[in-house]
């Protein structure tokens, strides 16, 4: 099955909005073995709209269009079908109750112009919107699938997530070779020892696809798994999983969709543990992590944050002579801002982060990037030192995952030491 | 002058990467005058190429085609220009010279594959590339206007500034209007009532465009105005701009790349004012942006994330009978942790957020969405209600937005009321 992705959306054209919706799509549809030829971005015409509905009708078994359907732009892209299709719309009663109950939920008045969303072609199925108020389309005709999205990308994923790709893969069932990809999720670790770690790939992969993709927090492997039945695609996953996790298993934090807060929160829950934490030059967003994940608050009992050493001194009851001593960013001070905020706040787990975020506040003994994470419970306290760049909101990205990945190694009693 | 924009690789067709070429040739086109109607990607793929390449040339006076070039590639672009324009690869010395110095620079040694990057199409005009090897190509013909560039961004990035733009400035000389795109800032009002306060667009706007792009940090107003020359262009942006504020001036926080919380950050350190927040559901994110500032150290003093009642009892000095009696979630909390929260740290304001972010947590009274934010100095105390989503991250988003919002309002003696 062979795909042509169409954005409209004069936002696109003009460079306002990079064309997020078309690699999201282009990679949700590779995953299940269609093959994405053309991805075109065109404006709110309708007349270009139409000619590349025809010229996506001579080659593609699968169109996929998103954007055009909000409220307050001319309507193009509903109009557009409704002529492709030599149709017309109809109110969708279904429709009309996920709007009206979109609204009341917010408390707001269903305008005029939001019932209109719910006229839909009076052709194909409707796709419907639980994210917001532009329902989708899904049209077969002359072997062709012809579906119609909402450009938001929040309202877009969801709709290709849990209604196209399940509908896709049944249409496709038998036809193609399955495939799989696995995330794998690796942070503490350079890309190229981590290359190194794996030796020969070839060998590891035996023909299967692996790219490595870095960024500030860690170190993604993506594999690609292609073989004839879906037996075999996931035993060979299985397979290849084992081997990587034999050879870089510590450094692997989870996978796909975990985050490190969502997997320090599970090993939280799971042991019954609580925590707190000091965080200076995070200035919250280690805590901010750990209280993205629903249910946090029966782990994460509270946090200081302690830019000012007054603060550092008068509520991790650290004492001001060894800020003095040490200097607020230090082995030390970070080892007794955990061990403070453990005492004060009486949780099982204390974290602490201190450092220089840059661009300001270097001295000659300490650069800009410079950063201590300090953790302790009852058993140790210990604190470790880390070097980062000269960005500061990629510093604060990379102290953050330091801290969280520094917990999830105590937590299961993984060395942090290669 | 309209334009076509060809991007070439696999990996935007299996999602791999963001096509951010695109927006950022289209961004530059626009700036200058030309009208971008059609982005498309394709794989590497020499019959795709070449019918994309027929298509462009009957119907756009500017054809830009990015990637294909690298030395790992099948180098399918280069061979497709030399079919289509039915010419042959010369070898050109200064580009050799380029290659050359640019490995000798680095140490590294210049292999055949190297060297072959050298030879061009014998047609048109060779654009050096001073951030890497593979050069680009300018070719006028039939009234079209064919340029090829490299797909890495950094070196495509430079060549469409230093050579692209200044040639085709050159090429539209008065032929074209000057376009000047503005993005004005709002937070705290809906789409639709920042829209009726606006009143008669056309007669507001006299033929600019604007465009409302709301998210869960608020709306964003985009206006494109588009004069014969630069200096009217610029008139009318500042006098509708001018209109806009004072229609609806008291919503808008700032403009184009400005953040809330830079704004806040400045008007604090104009005041010479210090500030401390309390943090219940937003779990550090009001003060990891705070501090997402350079500089921030001078005004922000600390933050407590009391997430237990306890917390809030005991470091924010609130009476537990009062949290008893009115709940954790509720405008009195919500005030005396402001409040608290200024005491405690000797600051001159206090900020504090409490509420229920889902998805669990509600009660019968206490809808998920909830959120209450306080706010005090030494001379007023208030807290308001708000009632956002079903979403976790987008409430904590929301809630964020509404704190660093009403401070600034504050600031600025700016009521909140409508």
């Amino acid at each position: 099955m062979n795909a042509y992705l169409l954005s409209v959306g004069d936002e696109l054209l003009i460079g306002q909005t990079v064309n997020t919706n078309a690699s999201f799509i282009s990679e949700k549809l590779t995953q299940i073995g269609v093959n994405v030829e053309n991805q075109t971005s065109i404006g709110d015409n309708e007349n270009q709209m139409l000619q590349k509905f025809r010229e996506a009708f001579d080659y593609y078994d699968l169109i996929i269009v998103t954007g055009g359907l909000g409220p307050t732009h001319d309507d193009i892209t509903k109009k557009s079908i409704v002529k492709f299709f030599d149709t017309e719309l109809v109110m969708n009663n279904e429709v009309l109750g996920d709007i009206t109950s979109f609204f009341q939920k917010r408390g707001r008045v269903v305008t005029p112009s939001n019932k209109d969303q719910a006229l839909v072609p009076n052709i194909g199925e409707v796709i419907r919107n639980s994210r917001g108020t532009a329902p989708g389309i899904w049209i077969e005709k002359d072997d062709r699938i012809f579906i119609s999205l909402p450009g938001v990308p929040f309202e877009m994923e969801n709709m290709i997530e849990s209604f196209v790709i399940p509908n896709l893969i049944e249409k496709l069932d038998g036809n193609t070779n399955s495939i799989l990809t696995t995330n794998l999720l690796t942070t503490g670790i350079p890309e190229s020892i981590l290359f190194e770690r794996l030796g020969n790939l070839d060998e590891l992969l035996e023909g299967a696809k692996m790219a490595f993709l870095p960024n500030q927090f860690g170190v993604r492997m993506r594999i690609t798994v292609s073989e004839s039945t879906r037996e075999a695609t996931k035993d060979k996953m299985t397979q290849i999983e084992q081997k990587i996790r034999t050879l870089a298993g510590r450094y692997i934090y989870g996978k796909n969709d975990d985050t490190l807060e969502s997997v320090v929160a599970k090993l939280l829950g799971e042991r019954g543990l609580t925590i707190a934490v000091a965080e200076s030059c995070t200035g919250g967003l280690i805590s901010n992590r750990l209280t993205n994940i629903s249910g946090s608050s029966s782990y994460f009992e509270r946090a200081f944050i302690t830019y000012s050493n007054g603060a550092k001194v008068e509520h991790l009851k650290i004492d001001e002579d060894l800020v003095q001593k040490y200097g607020a960013v230090s082995l030390e001070v970070a080892r007794l801002m955990a061990d403070g905020v453990k005492a004060v706040s009486g949780t099982d787990i204390g974290l602490a982060a201190t450092g220089i975020m840059g661009p300001t506040g270097a001295t000659p003994d300490k650069p800009v990037g410079l950063v201590y994470i300090g953790i302790c419970d009852e058993k140790m306290c210990t604190a470790r030192e880390f070097r980062f760049g000269d960005s500061r909101l990629m510093n604060k990205d990379r102290a953050s995952q330091a801290a969280l990945e520094i917990l999830r190694r105590h937590l299961l009693g993984i060395p942090y030491e290669e």
